[in-house]
């Protein structure tokens, strides 16, 4: 309450209300994401907490850097065992790298500092500060110092030439990952690429993808491994930057969880908490590579016809139109593959997908970013099951007046539990489990959800249709939603 | 995936969909408020046992019976840290009594008998069944023994003979928690007092209240200090059964946390884990109190004028309206006491509170008690701010057509956070501030959002519209929507 009080009082902090803590989270890593900073969030003991895990779960295998700050009741109350009373810190511990609780109104400000530090990293972590009632509400609060920031470390010289030894054998394969997916780390690893012939693939739980036509794009690690295990079958060394050795998202009958062979060797060129940009620009220029020629895709065309809208189109459509330096959250979710392909298409941008498969994050990362970048346009492609879990993100936007296209793929179904059940063996199930993956009944109405929420929206049948709306969304500024009957 | 799959071949078992996880954990709490029995969740690792774990506080503290089934990770996998790998019985030990992992897969059927007996207490409690994925399609799975439930415990004579002297005593105040808010234990509490003096009060945490006409309703331990402090004030036996030392919900500046005096002594006729009502109706035998006069509130009248609707007329017309025996899920937050206060003078019915202070349960409490009791009507008074966390709610009371009335009492602010901050001491905050606590912009509209999700649906401005649309829906059976704007 003193701190939402203060707003103010102390200039320089922008308040933004979310319907829903999980919004909150989701915005935050958002955020941090499409700017590099950390944003804070304010929740409300135990169970506003609760609300926010599934999106900090995602910030956290993003490496995104938050400021959790949680109330917590005032210490003598603690005893009583009130009605929201709960173990806060365990509640926390779950997402959280640091975890601190103010000892008295004096450790107030130097608790700020520290989880503004660990929050910073690098790399980014959710850090969280919990802040008993009586510790706003009594007088001997100090300001805290300037939060000390530490800067990526760099690479060593002897790291450099051993993996610059390495990268010329046959086998190699570089595996980008954590901040690296950027075009100085994208360029230099397309140089090293050229003069070596070592593979480069991108982790997929990289926070954020520079992606599109002018950048060198090397394959990102597939979601199944029948896709990922062909991809590293000929890698004989692993060379790490700021990513680990893949794995399969889930596990299944008879797979290896490990995506890369057992015969293969793994070497770190740069760990979370180094720069691995400096690193693969430091190497490039030790092997001596050149310039890289790049070979970009043919510019996609709209598809403009009058037939039922399929993903293909969609995808073809969203990459013709998409603005330059659009930030795209992506929850595709089983719709992915054909959007991102053709996302590879369209003009430079950047994508921030699901980290750690917790969906209900698209929506509030497009938030989040759109925030941090009131310049840019946010596209958030969203499935429509994952959209559901927190829609009320479109409420937010609209409140800011925030440049968001929302692009809701409604296949009306679960459909990814539909494939991982037949992958995991319980195949040949009945119609009472179909009903579980079957949301068309009732049918949702994202038009008026989102008329619901004060949001502009139109809904597609047709590829003519999507690309009219895509038209409408992307040529002006502010938030607008598009239903896309797929 | 075996669970869903194996809904088709062992009969009994039915599975509703959730859009969102705290939807399922709350509406297995209305499901084991309304009919006493556990019914099960299944969620997905860490991140949706996350999404659940704010109504499972709320059922924690109600302490209603869950059974709690988390799947994981098949074993192997866990070491490699994929994207959803996270610290699961952390998540889960913050709201669960009991958290179990299956050691095999000939361990599942035991380690489910054991959660299902864990889960019904008494007192029932969230028993938490952590099943890694290769339990599940591995051979070698047996049935667990049936669980074996264990009936709440007699209270001695010892105690009985204790509580009769202390009874007749002057200050004497019975508390009556947990699940004692019954027509008989409220009978013979009624007995007790007439036949001593001694006062009787309900605890705000009862998971369910018996009220309405033809029953004695003592006073629910008031929400604020300033309520609950006089009528404790006289207070020197407190007698308690299935109840704590009643605590004010927050603490505040300079007020105790306790609600008694410090000079009161404390006896426990039942803990949670008695029979408490057998315990007062044992009571009421030996101190030979013979029948005592109810005197029932005059009956409430619809208030049909054509004048903008009130708290006060909305809830003189639902009383007057309400069906007998209907299950009422009140998260009216704000806009409580009018309701509260006009519901006794209703027919008989029952109601859930929000037991621990985490919003967003009311929907999925009347969601799970209109699944446990298909007879009877289930009406949901629900607070605009606290319906937007679980709205999806209204989607599977469509999908199940369930006889479910909600009432969104709609002022357009988070009013409870507008009076706690006043409170704190932090008033005379500025317009940022008050940003925060104003849902109004953009205006939220449940009408459409009902649509959106296939609910049939009305607004009323007026006191007329009002009864019209309560007449309407509590005439006809299944799900209907009124926005109550106030």
């Amino acid at each position: 309450m003193h701190f939402v009080a203060a707003l103010d009082r102390v200039p320089g902090l922008r308040g933004i209300l979310c319907l829903f803590e999980g919004v909150c989270s989701g915005a935050a890593d958002g955020y941090a994401r499409a700017i590099g900073r950390p944003a804070s969030t304010l929740l409300h003991l135990g169970p506003g907490l609760g609300n926010s895990l599934a999106n900090f779960h995602n910030a956290r295998k993003a490496r995104s850097a938050v400021v959790n700050i949680v109330g917590e009741h005032a210490t003598p109350h603690l005893q009583v065992d009130a009605p929201l009373t709960s173990d806060i810190n365990t509640f926390a511990r779950t997402v959280s790298s640091f975890v601190r609780t103010t000892a008295s109104p004096a450790d107030v400000g130097p608790a700020a500092s520290e989880t503004v530090a660990a929050a910073w990293g690098p790399p980014g972590a959710v850090a969280t500060l919990i802040v008993p009632a009586d510790h706003s509400w009594t007088e001997g609060g100090v300001p805290g110092a300037k939060a000390l920031l530490t800067p990526p470390a760099p690479v060593s010289d002897a790291t450099l030439r051993r993996v610059a030894e390495l990268v010329r054998l046959a086998g190699a394969t570089i595996l980008l990952g954590g901040t690296t997916v950027n075009p100085r780390a994208l360029a230099a690893a397309h140089r090293i690429s050229a003069h070596t012939g070592a593979k480069v693939a991108l982790a997929r739980n990289a926070g954020r993808f520079s992606l599109g036509r002018g950048r060198f794009q090397p394959v990102t690690v597939p979601y199944f491994p029948e896709g990922a295990l062909p991809l590293f079958a000929d890698t004989r060394n692993l060379i790490l930057v700021e990513s680990e050795v893949p794995v399969s998202f889930f596990a299944y009958p008879g797979i290896p969880s490990y995506m890369v062979p057992d015969s293969c060797t793994t070497t770190i060129l740069a760990r979370r908490q180094d720069d691995g940009t400096g690193a693969l620009e430091a190497l490039a220029e030790l092997i001596g590579a050149g310039p890289a020629i790049l070979v970009d895709p043919a510019r996609p065309e709209v598809v403009d016809d009058d037939v039922p809208l399929t993903l293909e189109a969609l995808g073809r459509t969203a990459a013709a139109l998409l603005p330059e330096n659009s930030l795209v959250s992506d929850e595709c979710v089983s719709s992915a593959v054909p959007i991102q392909t053709a996302l590879r298409t369209a003009a430079p941008h950047e994508e921030m997908p699901v980290t750690g498969g917790s969906i209900g994050q698209g929506l509030p990362v497009a938030l989040g970013a759109a925030v941090a970048c009131p310049d840019r346009k946010v596209v958030a492609f969203d499935a429509d099951g994952s959209a559901m879990y927190t829609l009320q993100s479109l409420w937010t936007m609209v409140r800011e007046n925030l440049d968001v296209t929302v692009i809701i793929l409604a296949n009306r179904r679960y459909r990814i539990l539909d494939i991982e059940m037949r992958r995991t063996g319980a195949n040949g199930f009945g119609s009472l489990a179909e009903a579980m993956i079957d949301i068309s009944r009732p049918e949702l109405d994202f038009v008026k959800l989102a008329a619901g929420m004060g949001m502009e929206s139109g809904r597609a049948t047709t590829a003519r249709e999507f690309a009219k709306l895509t038209r409408e969304a992307f040529g002006r500024r502010g938030p607008f939603l598009i239903e896309a009957v797929i």
